[in-house]
């Protein structure tokens, strides 16, 4: 049964990319206990597959996690690895860069999160903070040790240009090793965001994730929102493709991020492994030793 | 329901400890959907432990695996971790170390994948294959540049003690920093082995597995167990103790660890943090703020 149309949601080429063109949640809505069902399911085949692309283990998948604080990325990884084996996959959640960071190029930490063959990596946040973040306050390229950049001001178009042929290289170098890139951004409106928060300050239980800076980073909601349209514009390719998801309602975007990544390994068919001649053909010695121990 | 007393399991002080004193199969034999029941159980906890000692973010847990070829270390994590989520745990599994590994310190690779506070850290093989795989190949200490080793004839016991120390060192620092650390040995007899590699070699689907060089380390089987002997016998600490559980059947091994680790995490016992004085003071205005916007 397919309840989504995935390709609707993808975007491989960035070129004509406008934000408002995409919701924050389904038109048709869908019951929430079917989109449970959907989510169950297709985690349940993401566990499977995960299992044979391990075995296999000569390709990986890359999943890339970005949104608005409090827009739902935690909850969304959570269920789309809720049948993975966690030996099998390997989250990274990117903080603020460290000083050690921010004196190597801004890929380097996340080339080093990269995921082995036969594995998931889930990248929480990414690369493309560098082009968010950093692009809303450029002034923290100050802190980035950057030939010819003394302030904020010193980034200019071509600036940002490079960052994302950077960026566009580097992933295009992965999907030529053999690792397949989802990049999922959770577009949440700015309503949903305010409510959220509320519960986070309202629902006692939920206060430790209140974080005074975040309500600070919802002032430059515009900014933030050019951001990821310039950022998705200039870095939808083909080897690497946007999925943007609505996101006010944290079922609809649980069910279709799951229903992506299980479409997606479906179309990778991960195969157990043949043995080697060689080594089948040293089986039946083996075997002999065995029963002779 | 207690099945299992998991303190007869953990050794604490290794002084007097010797392997053949401990069974490879439990003596009263549980019926296979108990077992199964239990692990149920014990990972649904497991997890949900997990997900506050996340939130409380200033402990770790730190777990050790270790076993003979084929002693079901994978699919036993596997279920130690099934409803952990994935953001909260790192598995890291060893293998032969490289080239740039051999040029630092025998405990270097493995203190970098300490776990973080907050997490999980699940080490798959550790540390201890230095006093093991390499106690029983020798001649592996002549590619670890180490002054005075031109030979494997080199070390002689007061150069196992001295690691048995480093290592020992190595644990109670971790645990000072509020790492909790849980060693598990799979004890697996001989003979569960062979019904294991044999399966590997008659299955076709599980002959990718079956590894040659396998066979050949089981050769070394008592020079092995010696190796493990002595290192349980010098690492078993209270603040670093190793589980010696049965492993000739795979759910009563899965069934004892999911318990042992669950005990534990019932004795930290982990809370939701509250918000420091000084942020709950910040939440009226931001409520009013949020409120507003």
């Amino acid at each position: 049964m397919t309840m989504f149309d995935i390709p609707g949601f993808r975007i491989t080429d960035g070129s004509s990319f406008k934000l408002k063109d995409h919701p924050t949640r389904l038109e048709k809505q869908i019951p929430k206990d079917d989109l449970k069902d959907c989510v169950k399911e297709d985690a349940a085949h993401i566990g499977k597959f995960q299992e044979t692309l391990y075995a296999e283990n000569n390709r990986s998948l890359l999943l890339i996690f970005q949104a608005m604080d409090a827009g739902g990325k935690d909850s969304c990884i959570a269920r789309v690895l809720g049948d993975v084996n966690p030996q099998g996959c390997r989250v990274t959640s990117f903080k603020t860069p460290t000083t050690l960071e921010l004196e190597h190029d801004f890929l380097w930490r996340h080339a080093a999160a990269a995921p082995a063959t036969g594995m998931f990596g889930v990248h929480n946040r990414s690369h493309y903070e560098e082009v968010l973040v950093v692009k809303v306050h450029p002034e923290y390229l100050v802190g980035q040790h950057l030939p010819g950049i003394r302030s904020g001001k010193d980034a200019d178009n071509a600036f940002w240009d490079a960052r994302y042929e950077s960026i566009r290289s580097f992933e295009e170098h992965l999907a030529r090793q053999g690792t397949t890139i989802m990049k999922f951004y959770l577009h949440m409106g700015r309503d949903a965001q305010k409510e959220r928060f509320l519960e986070r300050i309202e629902e006692r239980e939920k206060n430790w994730k209140f974080n005074m800076g975040d309500l600070k980073e919802r002032a430059h909601w515009d900014a933030y929102m050019d951001a990821y349209e310039a950022a998705i514009r200039n870095t939808a390719t083909p080897a690497a493709p946007w999925y943007v998801v609505p996101a006010d309602k944290q079922w609809e975007t649980r069910a279709i991020v799951c229903r992506a990544v299980r479409e997606q390994l479906e179309a990778m068919d991960p195969r157990i492994p043949e043995l080697s001649a060689e080594a089948t053909k040293d089986l039946p010695a083996a075997l002999e030793a065995l029963k002779a121990d």
